[in-house]
């Protein structure tokens, strides 16, 4: 029977140009002792159970500044402790030489291409950037619902969804009594955290939409900036006039969000007050470093429904006001779809591109059909990996669970890996230097029957060897050069031996 | 308690303009009395164990007839059985009219775009069509190893496969005695088999490839046919001046057929028997009508690999026997890979249709990147969902055990709703029409909260039904108007009833 598989892993961490700029990897060293540098989102070991606050000095260090956001310095010129955090993170597989510099990063986040969303009440948050020239980062959705989980669960959800790489969580928790559970998911998460305020309003308002008025809704917004939310989901863009489009559709409107904004709408008779008090929201989320997450409350929920006036008309509105972000020098990024076939993925991200400056674009999938429920983080996947291929840069994981249930902790698991394989595959496709080089170095493990450092490289460790382990024979060795696929005697693997002899080929 | 989910559907036949061309469909209807045919590959009831042989009295028909193949009644402009039911079988989804007709099938297979396999011999076999302009079909692979896995077990997978919608099936088998195992699944399949004839080969020479010469390999191909194998997999495109570039690579050769072949080459040195004897292949197939599945034997095995000399070299042999083929009125298509980076899917399938003359392409994935064993059905469907899109015609699965295991009886199932909800999502795109019906009848019992009508109208019905059941409370209604994923207060459906009613939306 085979050793136990262990993989041999330790946490370093690559300085900046001062000690309190120190980003942490996982470098993993393989059987012949080559070595690669993992990214990790996991973050620092906590302390007596909380997590070092290692913002908390760089921020410290800035008061006094009229500058607040990242934006604003990026503008002025000046390189922020963040920026440099992230283009070392970037830079992970690029070895010696840094790819991305904290150069190149501030002027992403000067003209509004990248984000790094980074409340400076979130002082445990590593910094991250999310924008086209980087990296395609992943957001996984967590939290309570009035029907479903509690929350112990959603803590180790959290810690579920860090150790399968999540860059971003978002906390969708409904029902009552929000903030504690907020607090706690702020307090231990190393990676920024979003929210949807309007779902704590209308709680607020014990699910009166009609009593749901602005006053209501930026004290929300208020508390939750002060809390440390690194970036709000807001439906800003759904003006009024577009319900006419979205009452015609199959669907109809499928974003939680975007239907709690229509509702108060029609309670009241008025315009989106997002949009009418958009001056004031910004203002907050200036004072706090808050990214704006423009939400798309009219992202189609069925094929039938995407690409028509409602979605691309909501994303003009929500062109403009990336605009009044970036004037403002708040950092913004777009939310987008949702179900879309195929052939118009590309479509999207280019409308997106034009219409919203080239703002980074942050999808959920899309899914490219509606026909299989349970299997809809496939098929969401092939739809974000086509358009992060074409340059979205975040993208929002869907669980096998996604149109049934609220997510079991199996399904932020595989929706994760899901997500981050469709990233890596975006990644390589992008051309990002230096992608390829940890499945040049699987493969090569493959070929050579170094079974443990396969699957020490792979998304999934634990169970790449699980599937294994299970069909071979209980006498074999502790590498064999089979598996149970071909058996010994078909396995093409061992002719390449012979090849490479037969033509000189070191 | 919601009462025990159950589908409502039964087998109807549509028949085409004689009594003897019938073909079976699912008539699926729902809560609301719509009704949807869906394809069915699980063909007619078998009596007293045995399936009817529903073209037995087609090719007695044809008895004395110098034309053999479908193709070369194709070109004499002559109407086969085969293609009337191909016809009807395409059409499903297009209501009353035919949206492919018997004379549009007979150009496509007299042009040789498309394929019809249809070995004479094997008369259980429902006919269907492998053609770009068709929907995209799926191959599910079976088979034994000496490893792993025994007889019933590879009957219970091909039940498995018919029931999860395997448009033709590949018995791999890999081990000694493989004549009564085929002879079990070609009796028990009313899909198309294909099969890797060198595989048998080699076990006729106990393993020995310098033992393995072209009489050998003849007399395999001349017993398998006999049997009614519908198609070959034959490595023939796989020349000896190829080996030279294939050593160079990080993988080498990683198709099994590919590195026997390979390994007979060196051993004999000598050209590959396959491109020498071809002519004598042909014949063969033409006598019984099995179609030639031109092998990849050199295809990318890793990203770093793709696209290469090797790769592309043997693509453009292959299409030097796809026109000799197509001149011989045999049938043939053309394999495709295996891992490629997703920026250059679509080169593959273009350089294909360019050097091989538009026949059929048949892909193995591809996957967008090695970093995901245990994940492979989904790094691969990406590819698939691509390729598909632009041209492929069939799709050969990959399941969650690729590169690690032999499929279990669950990894074929995962394997196969993951391909088809690929080639689903691919036929929208490419513009079939009403491709998008079932899609649409879904997202509609979606937003009317027909719970079961949605289940029904999924891939995988139990499962979906499994997943949401699992969180529902136990005291709601028979169909609540909501779901875990939001509870009661949240759901967006609810909203979308007053917005219709606002703007007098029917």
């Amino acid at each position: 029977m085979a050793n136990k598989f262990k993989i041999n892993k330790e946490k370093v961490f690559i300085n900046g140009t001062s000690a309190d700029v120190s980003v942490p990897f996982d470098k993993l060293t393989l059987s012949n002792n080559e070595t690669i540098l993992l990214p990790t989102v996991e973050g620092r070991e906590p302390q007596a159970n909380v997590l070092p606050t290692i913002k908390a000095p760089w921020i410290a260090q800035r008061k006094g500044s009229k500058a607040k956001t990242q934006m604003d310095y990026a503008k002025e010129g000046i390189i922020t402790k963040e920026m440099e955090y992230v283009a070392i993170r970037e830079s992970y597989a690029c070895g010696d030489d840094m790819c991305f510099t904290p150069e190149m990063v501030a002027q992403e986040v000067a003209k509004g291409h990248a984000v790094i969303p980074a409340n400076i009440n979130h002082t445990e948050c590593e910094p991250m950037i999310i924008g086209k020239k980087f990296s395609v980062k992943v957001n996984a959705n967590i939290g309570a619902s009035a029907v479903s989980s509690g929350y112990d669960e959603e803590i180790a959800k959290l810690k579920l969804a860090l150790k399968h790489g999540a860059d971003t969580v978002m906390d969708l928790s409904t029902g009552t009594d929000l903030m504690p559970l907020r607090e706690a998911i702020l307090r231990a998460s190393p990676v920024p955290i979003g929210t949807v305020p309007i779902y704590e309003a209308l709680d607020r308002v014990s699910g009166d939409s009609g009593a749901l008025t602005w006053d209501v809704f930026k004290q929300v917004i208020i508390d939750q900036a002060k809390q440390g939310v690194d970036y709000f989901t807001i439906h800003a863009g759904l003006r009024r006039d577009l319900l006419e489009h979205a009452a015609k559709r199959l669907m109809g409107i499928v974003s939680r969000g975007g239907s709690i904004m229509a509702s108060v709408m029609l309670r009241h008779d008025a315009e989106n007050m997002a949009w009418e008090h958009f001056d004031e929201l910004m203002e907050i989320c200036h004072e706090y470093d808050v990214a704006l997450s423009l939400g798309d409350g009219l992202r189609p929920g069925a094929l039938k429904d995407a690409c028509d006036e409602a979605q691309y008309g909501e994303l003009k509105y929500i062109g403009e006001l990336a605009l009044r972000c970036r004037e403002a020098n708040v950092q913004c990024f777009i939310e987008g779809p949702g179900h879309v076939p195929l052939h118009r993925v590309y479509e999207n991200q280019d409308l997106e591109d034009e219409l919203c400056h080239e703002a980074p674009f942050y999808t959920l999938g899309p899914l490219v059909t509606d026909i299989a429920p349970g299997y809809d983080h496939i098929t969401s996947a092939i739809g974000a990996c086509n358009i992060a291929h074409r340059g979205t840069a975040m993208l929002c994981y869907v669980t096998p669970s996604e149109h049934l249930a609220l997510p079991t902790p199996d399904d932020v698991k595989v929706g994760l890996i899901t997500y981050k394989l469709a990233a890596h595959a975006a990644d390589i496709a992008k051309g990002l230097k230096n992608a390829q080089l940890r499945d040049d170095m699987l493969s090569k493990a493959r070929v050579e029957f170094r079974w443990y450092d396969q699957f020490a490289l792979s998304l999934d460790p634990e169970h790449a060897y699980e599937v294994w382990k299970a069909q071979m024979p209980e006498d074999c060795a502790h590498e064999p050069s089979f598996c149970s696929m071909c058996g010994p005697r078909f396995c093409p693997m061992r002719l390449n031996r012979r090849l490479k002899a037969q033509y000189n080929v070191k």
